[in-house]
């Protein structure tokens, strides 16, 4: 069974205009992610920002629930942030995973949209990738930055619902992706 | 098809004592309960409190959304949260939708815990509700009070993660519970 990472992208980003942005972190995007992380066995969520301040902000979230009192008061939450990485580039991510595992992970980008040549849930079923490990690339924002997908081995179909709305936050895709490849990819679930 | 309606109970719910208690609305379930909401075809969403200030505190958001200016700048964000109702308790949600529908609901508790005859994701695929409407209630805190599990027609499995970890966040467990019925009960999903 293949190794699962994932990425939260903060940089490179898009704003509502299209415009390539660096975007805030969010208190529950550390928190939700993480439990959501830890319940599909995911071995290590980075969290992607080139900013200083914002990557302490990130440390002191994360940290404060590894103190030995608070580690106490809800162990399943110190649990959930133990899996947070840092990293100030999806570079670094890949450099961390390569360093990890002896060799690259294969990288599949997300999006909201449907664009050309994307893999279906039901195609990553198929993908023989073992040995190497798998890294899911999320964006915040409206997305990851076209340059992202283009550095891709590939790139996930998105989530359709029954409407013709697709603006689910990054927590709830996040989750839901996470299930369904559990389902598709790693089996067990129920 | 039948309608689907959701709840997020902010009483009676439990503590990490298992007491009962009130627990406060948070801004995030507010958005990103209701982005799943409308991604899924929920024909609305109820949040439930009996505290006249929370509920006076989901109004302020949720209207805010609604403002002309806001619209604009964000309609789909708007639409999201044009389908929250409030109410005061889970009976009143009932209420509401045995007058809008001619016909009591449904109703599925959820829990992160094995309980007793609950029912699974397949089963759900053949229970048959028509004409009838579903409604779907989740907790906050540590889930649901037993009464309301007493009183529901069903009690939905836990959703099974690949480890020994089930500490989803409840935005994470809509999501999730809501893309897997839109599969096993709604079909047309991806």
């Amino acid at each position: 069974m293949s190794k699962l990472y994932i990425a939260l992208a903060h940089y490179p980003v898009l704003n509502k205009l299209s415009e390539t942005v660096l975007t805030s972190v969010t208190n529950l995007d550390i928190h939700d992610i993480a439990r959501s992380a830890v319940t599909y066995g995911v071995s290590r969520y980075f969290i992607i920002t080139p900013d200083v301040t914002q990557q302490e902000f990130i440390g002191r979230v994360s940290s404060f629930w590894q103190t030995d009192k608070v580690r106490l008061y809800n162990p399943d939450r110190s649990r959930a942030l133990s899996i947070i990485t840092i990293t100030d580039t999806i570079e670094s991510s890949i450099k961390w995973i390569t360093t990890q595992e002896g060799m690259p992970p294969v990288i599949i980008s997300t999006t909201a949209h449907t664009m050309d040549h994307q893999i279906t849930f039901e195609m990553m079923r198929d993908l023989n990738l073992q040995p190497k490990p798998l890294l899911l690339i999320f964006g915040t924002g409206n997305g990851l930055a076209a340059t992202v997908h283009t550095k891709a081995d590939f790139i996930l179909q998105p989530i359709f619902g029954r409407e013709d709305y697709n603006h689910l936050s990054v927590r709830s895709a996040v989750a839901i992706i996470l299930d369904r490849i559990s389902s598709a990819v790693y089996k067990g679930r129920n």
